[in-house]
């Protein structure tokens, strides 16, 4: 079984260094969140994670999550484990004190989804798919709604799920099947089969709440014809209890390469009664309410596996020897394979991108607070379009490179990484879905370029490189050298930029095939503009605790040197345009 | 289950035109291997993979070989298969006459391995590591025990294996235990432990016929201390007949992520008779015959695994409807995924990998008969130089690229690749042991810079540069649009072989930590040069089948276009050195 230490240090550092967000800290509803009740908060959270949680991993790929006469059963563990987390309140983290929420900002639970993405993927799914609901309802439902569904499900005793998918239907939701009737009393009947439902069914909760988009009888065609709907596993009786079971049945759970301990269902829906969440035929918009910020949440959860598989390469290293290093003293026998500098190469590639997402997940947590509480609507604007033009690339550029961390992980392990035991391999397979759902990393990539580099507000992108010029431009000497790195794939990013704008107007095949090349320069330029605060802040701080600014600073510079210069290529890659691939002729 | 069509078209298409190398085409021994005869054979061997081996992947995933009261039982339907396979004669392809077999040159046979890496790589690594035992044995044994192993080898009745790691050594074999003991009649014997042996057991021969090394009592400690021996399942007896037992009993077989089908075992060698093979203490340089081979042979692997890949998502994409094109013609549902310029970029990326490796191999093939069997020492000597430059490269390249194409082929099928159902997820586990076993592919890129550059015979890459070079120029003004793309990647290439030569005399672990990127840089060159060899001929040719060329040239175009400036990141990320990763002081 894969070890793993909850990195409370590093979290600790950037909550409390790295809160530099002026708008972030004037936002008057977290001014009582302090270091020190966010430290008790993580270290509670990596006892969890590290005792009760971790465990799960192996027995939910040992014993997957199955369907037993019409029963869905998680694996074993999983229940006293579920029961264990509502009881600690840990669902509720970031939920209102409304619903019996504690209200903590994203710059905290962000920290407890890396963790709990670390330890077991499958077994956060069932409570982070709530959450999202949670964030659905709360945001679109009437308030009696709200009251008779949110408090039970922030207090973790009922789940949540999002039904889109259709056997036709996954990216392109405008051609869902399910239909919605409306009846005498207001609610609706569902009808149809939703397939790939994260939770869809499980023993661990008394109820599940769906939320369900579905086309009423008498809506349009396509994506404008698409309602949500609210349609409980038990029908809730008005006095808050719960009443006879509804008409959603499990079909089967999907048999899948990794996160076996997490329920992927097929539900059919058969005549279930629903309730429509706001107006008709929104269903979408609502629905991609609960997307953006899940899409996020992918992205971390590609983070907690590379932050776990980096541990376990490092620690493998420091005890497997093998063959003998350049410099080696040993004059019979082996040296630790941390010695050979390919190695050493290959854990500071981990390290230095694990890093990095840390601190932009942080400064991205900040806006994120800032695009959904702030008083002033051009700052909470603004705060909201960098989000836009994050998500994708948090959520794709973190589960690819989570890909090739938890590969070279496989890889420093050698034979012991491609068998069961030492539970290396399960960290690929439980990460390989990360880039699929939630829209895949090339669906992200073509939202990036066709809806998030500019809107009604301006030029987002542009927006974006002046920020990181400007925290570029303002620092000292010494982050100068690294400035100046940044610079020249900055102007890389700014020729690329007016390359997209410039082949949108009537290339937009070219921007299409050159999506995800963009995605990726892009990306690799935002964790370097993340690495610019952290090293402003350990230049600054430096004499205050040396070991730790000097491991950020040369984490760093590996960064610059080895890691950055992949967006060069992506661009290059990029401008050679579409032309010879639209006009292929596949056989 | 995946679909398979051979690709007899391509491989015909090389083996015609491609057969390039005049100290090939010199040798005697092929003379007889006619287009006519090589078609007969490669559409034998299409209608076997695709019928009979290829429902053998899943099976073998869904039902592990296992150990059941200390035997070793493969997957259902292997046996049956497997004597098949021996019956049509295909272990002995490239074996020698003399013994039995067809003596096919490995310009045929390395397209055979290739369909059956397709295929089921688990079912092929039985007689793959038949073959590399066949190899050590013709190449160092007595012509007594050649006589005596051989036939039944050849004919597929006894297996053989490849006994190298043990639980304290993988990658540095000086570190060996297992002992072995002369016995007053020169026999040995050998006891010790014996890990990730693949093929160790199995219930598909009669007999299987051990390769081990192990350090002689009165041998010196590490690698200078290694020899060689031979240790039959089952004594042979000195009429050919089966004997008693030997001392080997199968200790487990090991759980892995992939290759399930194929048993890889702990072998326990206690007092079992052995056979010396060769002179003492030279074993290790008589193993390395086997795994220089067997390392190509891997890399054809993730060839293989590349090509059923790249197939499936083509024909997925081809019947699979999502989201509207830039272009779309429909005025409501959705457009055929292999319509949209994303997806087109990824098939392109897929098939002008695989066809660039399957011609380098080609290529290498060629080298490798010249290598063995010219009778010009000089001209041998400098085909074998090639063959051992390329040996790394073809190991590591091609299942690194493997594993990309594999991944994408997920990518493709969104849900539906990480689920079960479609057999894509399998792809990319199988594949994944490839850049682990026969040397991780770190190894190979440290050999690759330290060993294989430049010997006593010279300089190797400079001999390399010099033969792309002169492909590049010699063509027609068609062609030297790629070549002058090329120049521009052969000028990096030469800038860092320069690096490497000046930084080995004093800054190793410089070239250490560069290794990896180097043997990149090198590989996508290589493949880039297979590809000027296709160009020059389709252009030639273009009249004569005009389709099959147009798609050769605009397949190459998007090698060109798209992949090869991944060479120059590579060098740019190598060239920062590794001061800052040598002094990294990890926690």
């Amino acid at each position: 079984m894969p070890n793993y230490t909850a990195p409370v240090e590093d979290m600790m550092f950037l909550f409390e260094k790295l809160r530099d967000n002026k708008n972030y800290n004037e936002l008057e509803k977290y001014s009582e969140v302090s270091s020190e009740l966010v430290k008790d908060i993580l270290e509670e959270a990596a006892k969890i994670n590290q005792n009760l949680i971790l465990p799960l991993a192996i027995a939910g790929d040992e014993n997957p999550a199955k369907l037993e006469n019409g029963v869905v059963r998680t694996p074993p563990g999983y229940k006293e484990a579920y029961n264990k987390y509502i009881e600690d309140g840990w669902v509720s983290l970031s939920c209102d004190p409304k619903y019996g929420g504690q209200g903590m900002p994203k710059t905290v639970s962000a920290f407890f989804d890396e963790m709990l993405s670390a330890t077991c993927l499958s077994f956060k799914l069932y409570s982070e798919l709530t959450i999202g609901a949670y964030n659905c309802i709360s945001h679109h439902a009437t308030d009696e709604m709200k009251e008779k569904y949110l408090p039970k499900m922030v207090e973790g005793k009922w789940s949540g799920t999002m039904c889109l998918t259709e056997p036709v239907c996954g990216t392109d939701l405008g051609l869902l099947k399910t239909k919605a009737v409306e009846q005498s009393d207001g609610t609706y009947k569902i009808s149809g089969q939703k397939i790939f439902i994260t939770s869809g069914d499980h023993d661990l909760t008394e109820n599940i709440i769906h939320l369900v988009i579905a086309r009423s009888s008498d809506s349009p065609s396509g994506t404008k014809g698409i309602s949500l709907f609210l349609v409980p596993k038990f029908i809730v009786k008005d006095d808050g209890s719960i009443g006879p079971r509804n008409g959603v049945s499990t079909g089967s759970v999907e048999s899948k390469m990794g996160i076996k301990g997490s329920a992927t269902c097929v539900l059919n829906f058969d005549d279930a009664v629903g309730y429509m969440i706001g107006p008709k035929n929104k269903g979408l918009s609502q629905m991609f309410t609960m997307m953006n910020l899940e899409r996020i949440l992918v992205g971390i959860q590609g983070l907690g596996l590379s932050e776990i598989a980096y541990q376990n390469s490092l620690s493998y290293a420091k005890e497997r020897k093998q063959g003998k290093t350049n410099n080696t003293k040993s004059t019979n026998g082996a040296d630790f394979i941390i010695e050979h500098a390919d190695i050493r190469r290959s854990l500071l590639n981990m390290k230095s991108i694990v890093e990095g997402e840390r601190a932009l997940c942080f400064w991205l947590s900040q806006q994120t607070e800032v695009s959904l509480y702030h008083p002033d609507e051009k700052i909470k604007q603004e705060a909201s379009d960098y989000v836009s033009l994050m998500t994708p690339v948090v959520k794709s550029l973190f589960t690819d490179l989570a890909m090739e961390i938890t590969s070279d992980a496989m890889q420093i392990h050698g034979g012991y990484g491609f068998t069961k035991d030492q539970g290396i391999e399960q960290l690929y397979r439980d990460n390989r879905i990360t880039p699929i759902y939630e829209g895949t990393n090339s669906v992200q990539a073509a939202d990036l370029v066709f809806r998030k580099l500019s809107n009604k507000n301006g030029n987002i992108i542009n927006n974006f490189m002046e920020m990181v010029k400007t925290e570029c431009a303002s620092k000292s000497e010494k982050v100068q050298i690294f400035s100046k790195q940044l610079e020249h794939y900055l102007a890389i990013l700014s020729k690329f930029n007016d390359w997209i704008a410039d082949k949108s107007k009537e290339g937009k095949d070219d921007v299409s095939a050159a999506a995800n090349d963009y995605l990726k320069t892009l990306g690799y330029i935002s964790l370097a503009f993340s690495w610019i605060k952290v090293l402003e802040v350990s230049f600054k701080e430096y004499d205050s605790n040396k070991d730790f600014y000097e491991d950020k600073i040369n984490t760093a510079k590996f960064y610059f040197d080895k890691i950055l210069p992949r967006s060069e290529y992506h661009y290059k890659s990029a401008i050679s345009g579409s032309s010879n691939i639209m006009n292929f002729k596949f056989n």
